[in-house]
């Protein structure tokens, strides 16, 4: 089946995309809500989190598995890569290349964490994107065909295009305690949205799966400003991979059954996942 | 020596306490900065983290602990002495008794998180405090003498004293992204307090180590009202301890040294650190 995981339950927006684009397929869902957040903790550590992620997922019976959550995926998806033998998912690449698509200016924004801002993923993936051959690293055998062919726009344009960043740490919590039409949360995201705005971007990435439940507020305060989700990017790149890969899509079980695990369960996180997928749903804990 | 333990760096709000009650004597202080914080967190996943948090300073010599962190005192506090050997304080206790010694009306607040005020600690500590014979349990064997015989104030006023919660969750992470004298975080703050002050209490405690640095803010929005930071009083009631207790005051070091652990690290930790203890120290990471 197709493995998800995420730092806490905000992946659940990357399996709302994935059941609309992929319908019947069976999903395993983890969020590792015994340690969530990952946003403020360093790079050695996403890295060891991720791996027990991945391999809880593994051990479950996933047959490839989606890294919803960014600063994971930012920090360790070389590594997820080269330690797991099935096809890993991130949510950086699809974004930015979604940006690139749309962007007529080549100035992208992007907001999420301190570890992704600092992690210098999207700075390394458009570097490559910009490369000679305009690929993603070629040494990196998990990466499908389709991707490695697949030219995004124009090589000249990308070569121009900038990135901005913004570490936007306080907008999970903001989310979190549901302080949405909240005049605080409208100023913090004027303080974050500021300086990207001051950058004239045309084009803003979404850089944490929890802030398409903001996304409405942030196009309010960014008019003409094309925003992009990535679980709805991400959710594309896999229906896309499936069909260029049918021996792994074979192997996948479409029994429309899905499973919620997490590693800490809270009421208040019952509620919390209700509010990411739509739905309320059983959350099943699991000791990692 | 003196072993402390906060669930990340809050908790050198208490070491600066104990310093200043107790200079000359050894500390070893850890935040479990990898799987902070543990505000949001079941029951059942803090107590597990706190036991290992202070199995871990015992491992390296604490002949007592004190729990900085309010979340794990509220929790996880009888669970620790029911499951290790030597002195532990919390800060639930030491806060409340301080509260009951000033309020004049009876009406005493309690902020803190939502593990903390869902816990019922305070409740049931004040429930103990207006049994009978005005001690706390005394099913427990860990707690030093001078506790159970103290008599914090006139019983029959003891008995009038009712607690008023307000968990504060977003207070944390404002104050780590040092949110301090933003226009945002007074109206939080507000919405937080007001609830409060609507029930007119005229003592608060600060039922979390991060709040000591938003005290002067707390204290401006609630004039009349006695603010009480728990790790003064827990630092004073070590203090009393060691003076009734010879033996165990003998047995610890006193060569003004001082070790500060953490499960992981960044640069921003380092930063938050000074701003708690109001110097740089060397924070030594280890993996439990």
């Amino acid at each position: 089946m197709i493995g998800i995981f995420d730092s806490g339950v905000g992946g659940l927006t990357v399996v709302k995309e994935v059941k609309k684009k992929l319908p019947g397929y069976d999903l395993i869902y983890f969020g590792d809500t015994a340690r969530v957040p990952y946003g403020n903790k360093s790079a050695e550590l996403i890295k060891q989190y991720a791996l027990e992620d991945a391999q809880f997922l593994l051990s479950r019976g996933a047959k490839l598995i989606i890294v919803a959550c960014n600063t994971a995926s930012a920090v360790a998806l070389d590594y997820l890569r080269a330690n797991i033998s099935v096809p890993v998912f991130g949510v950086i690449q699809p974004a930015l290349q979604a940006a690139l698509e749309m962007t007529q200016n080549n100035r992208v924004g992007v907001i999420g964490t301190r570890a992704t801002v600092n992690s210098g993923a999207f700075q390394k993936c458009l570097l490559a994107l910009q490369g000679p051959d305009n690929s993603i690293d070629n040494r990196d055998v998990q990466k499908p065909a389709f991707m490695r062919k697949r030219s995004v726009k124009n090589h000249s344009l990308i070569k121009k295009t900038k990135l901005f960043f913004q570490a936007a740490p306080l907008l999970v919590p903001l989310i979190e305690e549901n302080y949405l039409d909240r005049p605080e949360t409208a100023r913090i995201l004027k303080h974050y949205l500021q300086p990207l705005k001051a950058e004239q971007i045309d084009t803003l990435i979404l850089g944490c799966t929890h802030y398409p439940i903001i996304q409405s507020l942030i196009e309010k305060k960014l008019k003409q400003v094309k925003v992009i989700n990535s679980a709805e990017r991400v959710s594309q790149e896999l229906k896309d991979f499936l069909g260029h890969n049918q021996s792994i899509d074979r192997s996948l079980a479409k029994r429309r059954e899905a499973r919620f695990f997490v590693s800490d369960l809270t009421p208040h996180l019952t509620d919390i996942a209700k509010q990411f997928l739509g739905q309320r749903i059983n959350l099943e804990v699991v000791e990692l």
